[in-house]
């Protein structure tokens, strides 16, 4: 037998060299006269915008993080004194928990902060670099994602490794049985997904209500383009794509590949022949710890020649490359690992059925991922049609917009459908984890290539700031352009994982309510349907409400601004940069509450009040239309926004064709960077809150039954 | 014991006696040059105009229903050919399924053929009337929209009650067991259900189509008023109001009417104590024979005083007198009726506990409606920040809009998950049929207020036409913006009722299909509420999108009339108005297929494919997402169209606000009466289809695995 944990540590720790490898290569990079080979009125200027990006990225995620750091602590005092197991006599499983919650947060903090850093040295590196070679400029903007890739996949396997090895020596001895301590770890899961919530909800609000009120007031009432240094909110924009795109997704890949392997834990942990072994019981950390080598060995195949002309298919094929010695890899290891079978439940599942339950998660995941570019890509009919529509006027443009995205929800949703079907049927709930893991098993590379876009978004508008020329703007345009689609490719797999991981949460917190069934003819299970069902709408109507909110009083000071700065729209005098990267980072701060209070509280409100089976019914229900809208707003957003390039490509900008465009592109901004986004968080984090709090539930519901006289 | 089938059929007697005096007072209102003190000229433009819309919805709704009877005929012989149940031996099931399925197709469009016909009389007459003062106006209008409303509730309950009691009479003596007989008739609601299908999807995607092509070209582009006569849309734009507003919306209310008894017969049909008299059984039809009186008691404080200065209060008034009415006479008649407890499976239920199911249902309905007026009228804050925020452009005011949608569904769902869960706990599933029958039981009323609205908008198109001037204007604009609130909540009433009826639906499908419980915790379950949750979001799509294209059509159309007809714009030439009536009539025809299929045969492949089980899980899916999504589309719909008005009452037209809140209005018009109201149908159709369907779905699909082999 391997020694399974000496495998993922190894692999852990290869992942974090690799991205230390990566950032002293991207940190390398001098940027001085010298080195770039221009003058030093550039390069003064060049360092003044990153730095600026840089500042006001740095400032925004402090205050952010300061926050939340007030939140989780007391969340987590919430954690240790609610949650005492009964059954787990001589332990406090709240202070395990609560610990388990903090390391939890801090590490996806952290991974937070890394990528932002090394987002903010890259992009200006990746602008710089463009004046050699686009291959050049490719290099520096994957690197600098794969320093993200690697750097949170390093850590989320190491995190959750030491945190189950640790409790595992300090409790097992004391006879504590492991399925109650991997119900400790699960605080893992939900440290990192609180983070996220709040990353994705706050980082979302910041970057849209910059971006709308830079492109509402700058391109359509003033008439300059995007990224100009007149424009006021223009580094707030920039600042944007760093807080929502890259913090903000990796917090939330990082609570999927955390809660999907918490939740294949729990589930995993209440079978005797896989608990037995602490290496056999670690399989589902063992795949997230494979996808590390395989996407090393893929990145090795992000080349770009120096005559290419897209870079999309380079991109893409990294995802493919991945999947498929994912594939291998999962083929060789699981049989060694896994016992040849084993019970889940009632069900005997064998290690093959466990294969192909972790292939149905990786393959649906690619599909997904393919059907996100068919709908959103203009090299496709649904956003061709939105593009040809658009000469009817803005109101058509919205109508076919939103068609698309509706639309666009029907594959993903029976792909997800089938992988439920197929490792449920499979592995039990077991399998819906595993096919969780296996979405989620190749985050590096997916991570890598999402964090790519922001950088090259960023080294554009750099570019355009610091007026370096039409031929370099060109190369950034490039490597932006094919950001868009990997962007979109990228969130209909965070969507996907999310949904996966949702219902693996769902059901390691059946599992753990020790519910065999749950009968939907049941009229307190009906009920949560229906108010489950809805609560994805609410929030994402407070998620927009949120951004609207933001962009109107960002329009207010850029168009103050432009009133009141003489000779700004001249380029004569300089823009107030730094009062509209305040007012982003307020408003965020300010808007985030309300969302995260309706997500965070739900589940407890109707656990407590209602029972579980009510909170079943809600968490069901949320997923339900969760999913859909998730993907619909997503992909409605990623239409509308390459519907108005591929306006810009063959008809230029100006017309009122383009005028109508620009007004889907603009809903779409919230559409598919800040409410579709948080849905992911959503789905996830009510269910993990559930799945932790089990045991409060259950004394607190029995407790107000009794106080209200309602007591059996 | 009193004669229950006596006094259901002596109200709905009364109700067509109601009818048919109504309809000969509006009738009587001559349109000579005497009667209304008006020049040969005007009598001769008003005569015209009023026949060009009247010929118009008539030659739509001719053609629409020739294809409803061919489809019907072919949908008939196919239940005819497949629903055999072996059960009831020596009786052909699928003959009287058949059979009760045409007649209620034929009564469903017999009555959308009456209220055409009376509205396109009403409005002239009620644009005559104001002519005189506000209060006959009013009267005409209401008196028209009476007639549809206790002619469509006389039919409805008289053709429901003649089936019950002639197929009880020819099959029980032979010995058939009632509830048998009951399943039987539910082929009645089926055809109801069908006819309103393409009511509802043809319907919607005319008026629209003419209503986005006549504002977009009329209206944005060459600025000219709305119903102005030069714009060749507008006599299409009038039909619409017709065939959507109200053919479609009294099939939609028929059908939930029917659907709604016949599931609680269905259902009471298997409980001993019920089934035993026919008197008792026939009690969820009695609801709906007392709404009868009491709508008639309510018609009389249907009053305007002369100086009246807005209509609203009235028709809300309406409303509440009818629920009170409501209230009290289902107090006096139920012990009368229900034995004092009866069992419901195995659930003991007294006459009270169903009393209480009918008024949850009831005042839940009351408390929807008056939700939808919260988000929808410019009273409240909702409609007026999607007002103030319509200044900083077109995609805010979308932004804001759709979030109002979102969030207006919250208190309706809970309304309709807190009246479930009440009356599935007192009465069973019994409980649920009596609350849809609850909450449809004043649709007499409710139907009235319903055709009053396009009866007041038509006679402010005409005056418009016929160039009335100001002041008759001003009295039909004062009817007509009452009609918008009534309509919004009318379409409150029209989901939530949908909403319920096609939840007793689906519990009558599950208690024939046998199910005592249905474990969600089944991937085949699961995987069907994913793909049941998807698919309100595709019909959505497929109706906007047909809207899109229908109203392209359209575009062109008008826009080359202005461009080839000289003088037109000037109002020095006629333009063609039934060139636009016809591409509104083919491509709302050709547009409502696609739609029509993906509802009819989803349920019926999933059925025969995956067995009732996944249908059973399509089923709840498609109920969850599908109640938010048509509540929130009517409600984004109806918000931006009062948003609209808001502005233009307050700061007038032409500002650039009033031009992005435009933007809003247009994309609301598919949502509000498009796909949000179709959604009503999906949910309903869906879940009869499958009631109806039940033996068949069980033999084929045996069939199909024993043909693939994979039979046990």
């Amino acid at each position: 037998m391997v020694s399974v944990v000496g495998i993922i540590a190894a692999c852990a720790i290869l992942s974090l060299v690799v991205a230390a490898f990566y950032a002293v290569k991207v940190n390398s990079l001098k940027l001085t006269a010298a080195d770039i080979g221009a003058s030093e009125d550039v390069v003064a200027r060049l360092r003044e915008i990153s730095g600026a990006i840089s500042e006001g990225a740095m400032a925004f995620l402090s205050q952010e993080y300061k926050f939340v750091a007030i939140f989780a602590s007391a969340f987590a005092v919430v954690i240790a004194f609610t949650l005492d197991n009964p059954a787990t006599t001589g332990v406090n499983e709240g202070l395990y928990s609560a610990s388990a919650f903090v390391i939890g947060a801090v590490i996806s903090s952290v991974c937070a902060f890394m990528g932002m850093k090394i987002a903010t040295k890259g992009n200006v590196r990746t602008t710089v670099a463009a004046r050699r070679s686009i291959t050049d400029a490719f290099r520096v903007a994957f690197q600098s994602g794969a320093v993200m890739g690697f750097g949170l996949t390093g850590l989320a396997v190491l995190g959750l490794l030491l945190v189950v090895v640790v409790f595992d020596s300090m409790l097992a001895s004391s006879g504590i049985e492991r399925h109650y301590i991997m119900e400790m770890v699960a605080g893992f899961g939900l440290g990192g997904s609180t983070v996220a919530l709040f990353g994705r909800v706050g980082g979302g609000i910041y970057t849209k209500a910059a971006d709308v009120g830079a492109d509402l007031v700058g391109k359509v009432e003033a008439g300059i383009p995007e990224d100009d240094p007149r424009n006021p909110a223009v580094i707030a924009d920039n600042v944007g794509d760093n807080v929502g795109d890259i913090a903000g997704m990796g917090a939330d890949l990082f609570g999927s590949c955390a809660e999907a392997t918490c939740a294949a834990l729990v589930i995993g942990a209440t079978s005797a022949a896989l608990t037995s072994d602490l290496n056999t019981l670690l399989y589902p950390l063992l795949i997230s710890a494979l996808g590390i080598p395989v996407c090393l060995i893929t990145a090795f195949f992000a080349r770009l020649k120096p005559d290419a002309t897209q870079v999309e298919p380079t991109l893409r094929g990294q995802l493919i490359i991945s999947t498929i010695l994912m594939t291998v890899a999962l083929y060789l290891v699981t049989d060694k690992v896994l016992p040849e079978s084993f019970l889940i439940g009632s069900l005997s599942v064998s290690n093959s059925q466990a294969l192909y339950s972790v292939l149905a998660g990786l393959w649906s995941g690619l599909l997904i991922g393919y059907m996100t570019e068919v709908y959103t890509s203009h090299g496709f009919k649904h956003v061709r049609r939105v593009a040809a529509a658009s000469d009817k006027g803005p109101a058509i443009n919205i109508i076919y917009g939103l068609s698309l995205g509706y639309e666009s929800a029907v594959v993903p949703v029976i792909a997800i459908a089938v992988t439920t079907y197929a490792s449920w049927t499979m592995a039990g709930m077991y399998g819906i984890a595993l096919a969780a893991i296996g979405m989620i098993s190749t985050i590096a590379t997916g991570l890598t290539i999402d964090a790519y876009g922001p950088v090259s978004d960023n080294a554009g508008g750099i570019a355009e700031m610091a007026e370096l020329g039409k031929e370099i703007r060109a190369r950034t345009d490039l490597l932006d352009a094919a950001g868009n689609t990997t962007a979109a490719i990228g969130k209909g797999f965070a969507i996907g994982s999310a949904v996966l991981t949702a219902l693996a949460l769902f059901a390691a917190f059946l599992t753990r309510a020790n519910f065999q069934s749950l009968n939907m003819l049941s009229p307190m299970v009906f009920a949560g349907l229906f108010v489950g069902g809805v609560l994805p709408f609410l929030f994402t109507a407070q998620t927009m409400l949120a951004v609207g909110r933001a962009a109107e009083g960002m329009i207010h000071e850029v168009r103050r601004q432009f009133r009141e700065i003489p000779g700004l729209l001249e380029g004569k005098a300089r823009a107030d940069y730094r009062s509209c990267v305040a007012i982003s980072t307020a408003s965020a701060l300010r808007e985030m509450v309300a969302p995260a209070i309706l997500v965070i509280f739900s589940p407890i409100l109707v656990g407590v009040v209602f029972g579980v089976e009510a909170l079943a019914g809600v968490l069901a229900g949320s997923l339900i239309s969760g999913v859909v809208m998730a993907l619909s707003t997503s992909n409605s957003g990623g239409g509308w926004d390459n519907a108005k390039k591929y306006i810009e490509k063959n008809e230029g900008k100006g017309t009122d064709k383009h005028k109508a465009a620009v007004v889907g592109d603009t809903v779409g901004d919230p559409f598919k960077d800040t409410s579709g986004p948080s849905l992911n968080i959503l789905m996830k984090l009510m269910a993990i809150i559930s799945l932790v709090f089990v045991p409060f539930f259950d004394s607190a519901h029995k407790w107000l039954l009794a106080a209200l006289g309602l007591g059996q």
